[in-house]
């Protein structure tokens, strides 16, 4: 079975991320005042062939563990989004 | 109240997505043969001042069409991940 999962991997507390900064500026810039922190990270959407989501969700882990995040310096959140993905190949 | 917001930003479908096509390449190069399909897109965090969460959805909605996404070629998904978050400064 096909399952789709989603991988956010964010900068840990305390990692410089200008990107967010700059955002934060920006948003203050055009009047959303509102708006007191920003953070920016990625997120990867897999789709997995797995019998089980249980075992979908630690192929990702181990994904996200060996290439996707960097443990130095991001923190990786790995979590099933839908079961059953219907092929489109 | 402060209110923590979760906007996923990705390529639209048909969008050409190298980062994805890449970190697919890699996975099957690591022996995760398992990955049928990666998209790569980005997530902000967004902390916004609001009385309600539906006047924080409502905001965190305007600054995705402002600023954050490029609605040409990207697909914004604004959600509320927590109420009442403790205010850090």
């Amino acid at each position: 079975m096909l399952y789709e999962l989603s991988v956010e991997i964010m900068p840990k507390p305390g990692i410089a991320d200008p990107e967010g900064a700059t955002i934060l500026r920006a948003l203050h810039a055009l009047g959303f005042d509102v708006t007191k922190r920003v953070a920016v990270g990625k997120v990867i959407k897999l789709q997995v062939e797995a019998d089980t989501g249980e075992e979908a969700l630690q192929a990702a882990e181990s994904m996200a563990a060996k290439l996707l995040a960097n443990p130095v310096i991001e923190v990786a959140r790995v979590s099933l989004v839908q079961e059953h993905v219907a092929s489109t190949d």
